[in-house]
């Protein structure tokens, strides 16, 4: 009959909606060390009965369980949060109980007749006595006698307020009987980054092009002599593109000419040639050890070097030799190059992940990763993942960060929405973002409204560049050189991770092959690039000033806090990002017309920042170091492309006014 | 070294986001027969390779699976449907594969060149060998020659034709390899219900109440007579508050004084005494064959009885002295009565579920159940049902419907949201709802809104009610006739299920017990009322008419369709109702205010309807049966409390105009 049944009839507390978990908990949230995640959840019983509900969480491998006491936050919603200290991953849920003494307490302080409460004594007594049954120690002989207390010959009055003391409340709390408790179906992850995933400033540069006086072509030894310039501006990841042996065959000439000359230089992207393959230096940019070097020194200035990872290769790479079985093969045994027809790629041979040899393939490239990490490398940027199977690159970063937790990867997933997002939530660190194509307010708006606040946050890292060696957008074209400004105070200021590929953005490099295209003129893909980094119009000091302020600004080192505010004027974008506790309030205000002076009222939201809004109060221009005083939430602002394209205030209540003064009145 | 990769790196399709989806699958979702599930998935696959997306549905306990291709709606979303015909659970999940063939398709129609197009042909013809083999009998040889067909001697061109004729794509459309095919991680499930659990009309009233001439009380034989009455309102369900014996001690008298009075009947819901319990009949009210008479000839009418389930005793019901054990106790021995302190219900021992004999306890409240379904119940309505534990609801409304999958359970829980909720997910087949205390025209159209649109629709099926026994509001109260007939004309027109508790309510009763209470002035929970229902006041034509209209128009038939239109009068409210194919429209308008006239002009989406906005269209009142042509969006309504309170039309586009006629121009 009631074989059914079970045995968890009286487990009566049910917990859903737990929060933050992605795909029921299927992927990790994302976190870097010295965050809290914060944890709520819906829990509730039926009937009056008093539900007590805790977080759990420990890190991945810790022996028990570290709990919290949950916070109603009313309707049956709970909230309490944990601090990630340290790399890796860490576990959480959420327990709920119906508490019997705090049920009884609840109904008991209520009670008006005598004779009642004399029975609910007894009652009391029994739930502190079973309490003392599963104390020890002192706990145990306190709760003794506190149960003793609760019917002993004393005056119903004083063993009334016994029952309702601070002190048997709290002794109760440490002994809850949770032999019933309900604990939520799924334990959730959450994957702890170091703090650079979560904030890094990136820049972009070819080795062969660090062309100093005296030298033909640059390399690794001359990118050592870029670091200080790297390290001024004030970036702390330097972006290599793959820095391997270029393919011979079918090697494309300077601005992607299908044949190149005696002396071009080939894309770097076509990797592997006589001289090696993934795991080997271009003999023209020097040698492992100088790339050790180049680790090393940048290293010392506090700089990530982050190495990009293309896994294709050049006909003339060792593998294509060594495991045909990894590439696709037509019927008559040529092995097919990368082609979406009618475009060929015929310089480049992509894997097939389908070879019966996938596991060795799989391996193989693992052991990629591996190397470049025993040489110093930090930091991936991995080309195109999305062209690759998604349980490869599951796996693959599960088992790197197993052994390496600090190591980041950046996707390079310029691609449909879903894609991008299942790549973030399989492991990938931060991703690439569309921002390189929002340019208009309600672009942006729209945009980064969804990247720092829709649920997708908590897996998906952006970072904004607004130029990169396949994309000069004709915004930067057309706008030149206050077009640059305005981007690149935007990527700086709206995300806290963001990139340039340079020297071509800071020297305003805007000359793309023809009208039409996103390609860069003479792009250094397929040639080196001599440049003049004293190009007057360069924008090395305003970019090195914004990295500055973004690094005295923690408001600016965390993307969930942005919030745009009103502006009368469509061309003028206003935003916020401040610290939980308001002490640190960045107002950025830019201009998105790169041909006209533009003005307008902004309006901002100073009480949500615990303003006295009839109090003046104080804005810094950090980029100019101008300063205001601004009253009330309207305030006007001018900019203008021959002037200043942006404002970058950072908002202070003033604290003294003449009435501070003891003399005063 | 690769230990960890395991068998599935090649299965590159991901299957997220499948809906609908309750709770990562915990719960099903709802239909009625003869509805359709609509499922839609992302899915996608790495690369630029072709992906094929199938439903999988069954009924539970069917053999197998069958399939429907599913539809790309663009950025990675498939959709299909399945419907549901019989009574029971279905079982429906997503499977997808990357389609080597259709990839290989993709590629082969946008190929140039001769040598790559001859190349192709052959691997094509690999790919239909292949078919072949999982092929059989004709299909089987029909591939064969087809594979044969794309490498023969025939000029290039007519092979190329072959492969890219629709007659091969359909063959292996047929039969594709779907040995490394992704299945979706869950299988869900979507529980059906008989036709009036989607649309009913219910009638409360109490059968001790049906007195007639010559009787002192109503009985079940009376209830009987009164049948007609019901059928004519045009109600479906006839819901009884319970018909069980009645407890003598501490029995409530009239307007719930503490002492009753030797003839005094007391409150049905203080449920047993010497004469039985939960499966006896009052006698006063007759005998279970009476009952099952009532029930047998209510069917005739095509009316189901519902009958109310509350689980609490007098301390006179049987179980108290057979089953002490189920109940609490004080230390001294008493049973505890409900209470609430500083609030006692002395006439009312709740169960205690957390009983050490709980299993015994479920089983026999389950066979409560069991008995009066044997009597010709088909339907519950469950007192308080947030009060008892939700895993013994889970359990019980399980065991029933799988032997009675047309049983309607509906819940009578007024409670937060979250337990609400709760309890519809976990098998209520209809819940009550916050509409009695939404009257103003931003309340009902947020909280509509939310139950007709919300993903909580997928299990949450309202049922409005415009009064109950314990709910008279202020609104009707004060607002009268007029308040009457908007309250009960927006129920039967916003919800596809609705009730009144009558006679009460179609007799405008609104005297409360006293000033700023919502209880019924001599209520009928504590003595028997002599209703006359003759009143002039009545709205029995009113109720008929509406219930009618609601009969007679599928629009009003189901829930999801519900839109709300624009009118410039807070005080009007304005909302349509219509078939998917637009066939049958029907356009509410109601007087919110029962004081005064309004008038207004809405604003009507007729265009979404698939009419011409450049030709008249009729609105024809069902209520008062009044005609109107109207020209385009925007029209004038009037209503008032000494007319018509409401509108409710039925929207056609006239198809005949003069130009129809032959002989015209």
């Amino acid at each position: 009959m009631g074989a059914d049944i079970g045995v968890k009839g009286r487990r009566r507390v049910m917990i859903e909606g737990v929060t933050p978990e992605v795909d029921c908990g299927r992927f990790p949230v994302k976190r870097v060390v010295g965050q809290d995640v914060v944890v709520e959840a819906d829990a509730f019983t039926d009937g009056h009965d008093q539900v007590v509900c805790v977080l759990r969480f420990r890190k991945d491998g810790a022996r028990s369980w570290q709990e919290r006491r949950m916070t109603a936050l009313g309707n049956d919603r709970w909230r309490a949060s944990f601090p990630v200290v340290e790399l890796g991953r860490y576990r959480y849920t959420v327990c709920a109980w119906v508490d019997r003494f705090l049920s009884w307490h609840h109904e008991f302080e209520r009670r008006q007749d005598a004779a009642d409460i004399a029975s609910a004594l007894q009652v009391g007594a029994g739930l502190v006595g079973e309490a003392a049954g599963r104390a020890r120690g002192v706990a145990k002989k306190q709760l003794r006698e506190m149960a003793a207390g609760l019917v002993n010959e004393d005056p119903l009055e004083q063993r009334r307020e016994l029952a309702l003391s601070d002190e048997l409340a709290e002794r109760m709390r440490r002994h809850p009987d949770r032999d019933r408790q309900t604990a939520y179906s799924r334990e959730l992850v959450a994957e702890v980054d170091r703090t650079r995933a979560g904030f890094s400033t990136w820049y972009e540069l070819f080795p062969r092009s660090t062309v100093n006086d005296g030298h033909e072509r640059g390399s690794l030894k001359l990118c050592v002599e870029r670091l200080p310039y790297v390290a001024k501006l004030g970036f702390d990841v330097l972006y290599l593109p793959p820095v391997h042996p270029i393919g011979r065959t079918n090697r494309k000439g300077p601005d992607n000419a299908l044949v190149a000359g005696e002396t071009d230089p080939g894309s770097p992207w076509a990797i592997g040639a006589e001289e090696g393959g993934h795991k080997a230096v271009h003999p023209e940019l020097g040698t492992l050890e100088d790339f050790r070097d180049l680790c090393a020194a940048a290293a010392k200035l506090g700089i990530d070097v982050a190495l990009d990872i293309a896994f294709q290769c050049s006909p003339d790479h060792p593998y294509v030799r060594e495991h045909p079985q990894w590439f696709r093969h037509w019927p008559d045994g040529r092995i097919q190059y990368a082609e979406n027809p009618p475009k060929k790629y015929e310089d480049i041979y992509p894997f097939d992940f389908e070879s019966d040899d996938w596991q060795a393939l799989w391996i193989e490239l693992a052991s990629i990763f591996e190397f470049w990490i025993e040489q110093g490398v930090t930091i991936f940027r991995v080309d195109n993942p999305h062209t690759k199977p998604f349980p490869f690159w599951e796996w693959l970063i599960a088992r790197i960060r197993k052994a390496h937790p600090g190591i980041i990867f950046l996707a390079e997933a310029f691609t449909r929405p879903r894609i991008m997002h299942r790549l973030a939530k399989l492991g990938f660190t931060q991703s690439y973002t569309y921002f390189t194509w929002r340019n208009t307010k309600q672009e942006i708006t729209e945009y980064l409204t969804e990247l720092s606040q829709h649920p997708s946050r908590e897996y998906f890292r952006p970072n904004l560049w607004p130029n990169t060696p396949d994309i000069l957008h004709e915004f930067l074209q057309l706008g030149g050189r206050p077009a640059f400004v305005s981007r690149v105070t935007l990527a700086a200021t709206l995300a806290a991770n963001y990139g340039i590929y340079g020297p071509a953005f800071e020297l305003v490099e805007r000359e793309p092959r023809e009208h039409g295209t996103e390609e860069y003129k003479a792009s250094e893909k397929y040639q080196v690039r001599r440049w003049d980094l004293g190009r007057p119009e360069t924008l090395s000091h305003y970019i090195s000033r914004l990295n500055r302020i973004r690094h005295d600004n923690p408001a600016l080192q965390y993307d969930w806090r942005l919030e745009f505010h009103a502006v009368d004027n469509e061309d003028l974008i206003c935003y916020s990002k401040s610290t939980a506790d308001f002490r640190n309030i960045i107002l950025a205000v830019v201009n998105l017309d790169p041909h006209h002076r533009q003005s307008g009222f902004v309006e901002l939201p100073l009480q949500d920042w615990g303003m006295d809004a009839s109090q003046v109060y104080e804005v810094h221009d950090l980029l100019s170091d101008a300063r205001f005083m601004w009253h009330g939430p309207r305030n006007y602002v001018e900019l203008s492309p021959d002037g200043s394209q942006a404002h970058v205030f950072r908002v202070r209540q003033r604290v003294m006014t003449e009435q501070d003064f003891d003399n005063f009145a």
